[in-house]
């Protein structure tokens, strides 16, 4: 085996990929930070049992799992970080009101999650807690759209869904618990059939709810639809209700569509469910939700909303052209040459100082520009020939 | 077991801390780009093959390993990430002149390096690759003490050592392979009755010159002192040479001490080997050296030299007080109100936009200015009562 092979579906980010990357990464910090979001970076290891506290059962399945020589228990490298700042919210910060927390940091997944995605995921997101009303949802999905407009991506288009509809059908028809993922999977696929054969045991308003589900997927006049055709049981006028505001303050923002039938995290998003699209990208660029149930398992239940987003997949997918060409000072010792690189680089021009004895390999430099000595002493930038 | 406990030597970097080492990445990323050194992000997992090629073996060992579900191999997460960066210079960018490359990212090790110390590390690093002379080293070391000015930490100690040194005495006295790792033991442990022991086969003068190696420490003045005691061989006299050169380029930049019997990293270094201090911390800030040999692994030997620090480590000892505190605004529908929010986070500013409904715990915002409006109905920030 070559020694430079890298494992399928991992890659180096080389440049200007890497530097692309960091520049995103400073740029949606920044914004989160003037919005009052504080960083947090928690551990790439814990044990295995607080990494999956809160989170769908899938996630053990991504999780890479590693033995503490110490204790000699299993630690998994963290493949969402999510779980991680709710374990900070509820026992560490231990705040009362409304907390904003942002972090960026590396996830690993054992497989990837399609055929184009990465192992490694450069996860940055921004989570809010402490606040259950529909304001919150709005603040994050705002800064998640503004997060992606400063990567320069716009015509951004906004899938929104409510955990609260399915959520508020399976208790108005009194539904087993053992037939809700086979429900669950039928609605996912729009399989009517299926859902008929399920439900058929129920009143035919019920099914007839259920089925409608599958078509509840457009503008936002579909909500009008929505509140005609579903039972008007409280936990579903309720999200009705929440997804009519909501898109009511974001219509300025994306271009939405409302989709009834999406249930991604539903096992754990407790409200709103929510993903950013692009037209030439066939995944979602940033996604999120409401997880209000969350913090429980960490002994604190705290309402929840936030997302989250892969810079890697936004820096390698989205390219943009690189920054100004380096300048290429010469190997001397004068101390006035040193100054005008000094002042070069304060001013955030790259110059690269030559080293002695490489003329040969010169060409390699990407410099466009060059710092020569006029016949007075004094050291100007030219065009490099 | 408590779900939120945290395996040891493994911490969460809360607000202000986490903010703190992603603004000392910044300045120093910035550093790094204004002399020419270009981002490369290679990945966190790897082969484990490649992960410990050009390496020490004690890397090995504080290797985590995983099984790649895909091929069923074993892979590692990196514990350093020099090997990586060489990789890619010597196999993917595959340039023949000078290369300038720079990395942050996370790192893990087994177990910790020492009591006070964490499993998990941020290294930072730079790489200068292609270059054979001194002047590449004083280019590394002089942006290393530069990183650390940045970070805020001025009276920086350096300690330089030079590999050569002890291959040439090996060398020059013709030491069975066998014995080496035993007098390498002794001479960090500067045991002269070992060394005595180890060499008393040899010529009296090779005895002498590698007893003197453990007196060989001090100022620079230690380098006419090496010249009078040491064998005039050729890779000695060469380090000696190269050592006096570089000392003589860094005497404006730091407290400098040169010690011969300092062969941390000998395993992989071939040159000048050093390390910066402060006086108030135990361990190097920051370290590195000359690793000629790394490239041939990878198909392909180049001139090293580069360093690398644990930001994770500076960000949590080296305390600085945080920047200024945020303001709040009121929530209400009002685009004047909007207007002044957003010129004030375009100003770095950072505004926390209140929600609705949870004014019992307003006094957890640590802000210190709050906008209200005025009779005229203009909005302005004043300080909080």
């Amino acid at each position: 085996m070559h020694k430079w092979l890298l494992p399928e579906y991992i890659e180096d980010l080389l440049p200007p990929t890497a530097l692309r990357m960091e520049n995103l990464r400073r740029g949606i910090l920044n914004l989160f930070r003037v919005h009052g979001y504080e960083l947090v970076t928690p551990p790439l290891i814990e044990y295995i049992e607080s990494l999956l506290t809160g989170a769908g059962g899938d996630l053990d399945l991504k999780t890479f799992k590693l033995v503490d020589q110490i204790t000699g228990k299993t630690m998994g490298v963290r493949a969402d970080i999510t779980p991680q700042v709710a374990r900070i919210d509820s026992h560490l910060l231990n705040r009362q009101g409304v907390t904003r927390l942002c972090y960026a940091g590396s996830v690993l997944h054992t497989l990837p999650d399609g055929t184009n995605r990465s192992r490694e995921l450069m996860q940055l997101g921004a989570e809010l807690y402490g606040h259950s009303s529909f304001e919150a949802d709005v603040e994050i999905q705002k800064l998640m759209l503004n997060s992606l407009k400063i990567a320069g991506i716009n015509d951004l288009h906004l899938d929104i869904g409510h955990a609260g509809v399915f959520r508020g059908l399976l208790s108005y028809a009194n539904i087993d618990e053992a037939l809700v993922p086979a429900l669950f999977a039928a609605l996912q696929a729009k399989d009517i059939t299926t859902i008929r054969e399920l439900t058929s045991h129920l009143d035919n308003q019920v099914q007839d709810a259920f089925c409608a589900l599958t078509r509840l997927y457009g503008g936002v006049e579909v909500l009008e639809e929505a509140f005609r055709v579903l039972p008007s049981q409280l936990d579903i006028s309720q999200a009705l209700e929440e997804l009519k505001a909501i898109t009511n303050e974001l219509k300025g923002d994306a271009n939405i569509n409302i989709d009834l039938a999406e249930l991604r995290g539903y096992h754990y998003h407790s409200g709103v469910i929510f993903a950013v699209y692009h037209q030439n990208h066939p995944v979602p660029l940033a996604q999120g939700g409401r997880y209000d149930e969350v913090g429980i398992s960490f002994g604190r239940a705290r309402p929840a909303t936030g997302f989250s987003m892969d810079l890697r997949e936004i820096a390698t997918r989205f390219w943009r052209a690189p920054g100004a060409k380096p300048i290429l000072a010469p190997y001397a010792k004068n101390a006035k040459l040193h100054e005008k690189i000094a002042e070069l680089r304060n001013a955030g021009e790259i110059v690269i100082a030559d080293l002695p004895g490489h003329e040969d390999t010169q060409h390699e430099y990407e410099c466009d520009r060059i710092i020569t000595q006029e016949p007075d002493g004094s050291w100007v930038v030219k065009p490099r020939a």
